[in-house]
């Protein structure tokens, strides 16, 4: 662990760009003093973002610049070849350089998945890096991952996954052998696609605390801590989820604004409504990690405000201070050793 | 559509067989005057059951019984093979018989959809039958499927899961042309795994109302009618989002217990949480459909209540009053010879 740990922070990715990620950015150095940060991005326009904020750089704060961005619908594959000199780019640039330890984006997820893998490389023993994110649950969190950086993954890719969610939220979390689930349709040994069939022998002859098959309600009841699918099941099950907690927020609303008496009970109500929306609020667990590379990538909702980028820059600053990576890479071969031939 | 509907219930299926099943179809009796229901099941329990209700068989309400029950958790080979007198094979044989237009059952699924294939047979030119269900969403409801049935499913059963999925919708629903959308990770072209990649042409060649992909959110803001998946991920889906309501719930209810305060916010919020609570009950939406067969089979939740198996029942109804399985029939000729060889 660092003395001081360095973010360097894409200021220009993300829907809103340097109004968010700046705001964020001054958040976050009032809190923790023993963090610098590193603004990456057209220099006018942070300085001018930090001026409204009545702030400056600092020894704690610097801007580093970058003359392009990734647009948010730009091919990755171009992103990585063509903007040498992106906001993005030069933030990774930065980890590499050893300039800083991990690096916040809110941009576009292919084009820094593609440009982190390229630049940063993957660990040793890793084919593809997966996204991990922290979702609630009724007891706590629960930590999933792959969410769409890998369709179509191997039985191999699976046990990679499991071992880098495993040894990430064992560091984050501060406990030993979380338990590790994969995610199928049934938890009958029968059931199954032919990846997750091919997928537990690997499991089952890890030394993981792999519990077996999980299903799609086990995310949120809070009895396992690691949740291991394929990218493509892990999108349309966060997205679902993400649909349903969106209509039954409208309907809420829509019942208490239904007429004045409503209104009125609504006004009443708003302390517990308003702690109520506290604890479903999904900005606070926004801050994607993107798992298996050789240094530490957080990806951050395009949509976030400065709260919730302000959430993903303490899940880079955490991951930092406990050496993910270099836990993984460690871990890793212990783990795979384990493997049948 | 027949002049009186006849649906043969699988009494002794679910969580709580009769006690359950009898009440509802009694209520059903009450409401529908121009429906028949057919027990099916122990006699002796039925009957017992009937009494509670200070009701009796008429020529409505009759019993056909049914000596053995098939276990919600058993294989459904061996049920298939070795229970040919359960409730369950004998209510399919009424249909099988054209004693019944219909099946309800809460019992075992895999059992279910294995005798119904098997007694029933599948249309010409479905290989797979498929389970569909109605999800509420922001502006009404989607059809969702495939549920479970099928995991690996291949391109062309895709296909035929959007014609039966699309004919179903347009007869329940009475709309033309339901927009039908494929589950996918993102909407642009080049994403998505090797099955909706292969998925995609067929869906375009169709004289489907094919709007393309959609993604997990899509089921539930109402912008799509019918979204099509291969059993594995809508399984996922599906339970995922049973999960986090289920979370949602439970932190509305912690926060609304909290203290004495919060306790009486909520005896003053009653009426607007109880309307609340009407419009996100899942047990509206009880009744999955096993389409495919050439007859209606209806699966019911196993822990299904009164209310929510009424509802399964209400499906069946619809179902053969809308000729379902002949609508696929005749309409799945037609859309596949729209398909490229």
């Amino acid at each position: 662990m660092p003395d001081s740990s360095i973010i360097a922070i894409d200021a220009m990715g993300g829907d809103t760009g340097p109004s968010v990620t700046v705001a964020a950015a001054i958040n976050i150095l009032k809190q923790r003093k023993d963090v610098k940060l590193i603004l990456v991005g057209l220099t006018d326009q942070i300085t001018a973002e930090l001026s409204k904020h009545n702030s400056q750089t600092s020894d704690r704060l610097s801007i580093q610049h970058a003359s392009e961005q990734v647009e948010m619908d730009e091919s990755p594959a171009l992103a990585l070849r063509k903007k040498k000199d992106s906001s993005m780019r030069v933030a990774i640039n930065l980890v590499h350089e050893a300039k800083a330890h991990a690096v916040v984006s809110a941009g576009n997820t292919g084009a820094l998945m593609a440009t982190a893998k390229f630049v940063l490389k993957t660990l040793p023993g890793i084919d593809r890096p997966a996204i991990m994110t922290t979702l609630p649950n009724m007891k706590g969190h629960t930590h999933m991952l792959d969410l769409g950086a890998n369709v179509d993954s191997k039985a191999e890719n699976l046990f990679q996954f499991a071992v880098m969610g495993s040894v990430t939220a064992s560091a984050v979390d501060n406990v030993d052998n979380p338990k590790v689930g994969l995610l199928n349709v049934g938890s009958e040994a029968m059931k199954g696609n032919a990846q997750v069939k091919a997928a537990e022998p690997l499991l089952q002859n890890s030394n993981l605390n792999y519990i077996g098959f999980v299903e799609g309600d086990d995310i949120y009841n809070g009895s396992v801590d690691v949740v291991v699918c394929d990218g493509f099941v892990g999108n349309i099950s966060l997205k679902s989820t993400e649909g349903v907690a969106k209509m039954i927020g409208q309907f809420m609303r829509e019942e208490f604004s239904r007429n004045l008496f409503t209104k009125f009970i609504g006004l009443i109500a708003l302390p517990v409504l308003t702690s109520f929306k506290k604890r479903v609020d999904h900005r606070r667990y926004n801050g994607a990690s993107l798992l298996g590379l050789k240094e530490t990538v957080i990806k951050s909702h395009g949509g976030a405000d400065e709260y919730a980028f302000s959430r993903a820059i303490d899940v880079a600053i955490l991951e930092v201070e406990k050496s993910v990576p270099k836990n993984i890479e460690s871990q890793l071969g212990a783990l795979l050793e384990k493997q049948p031939a």
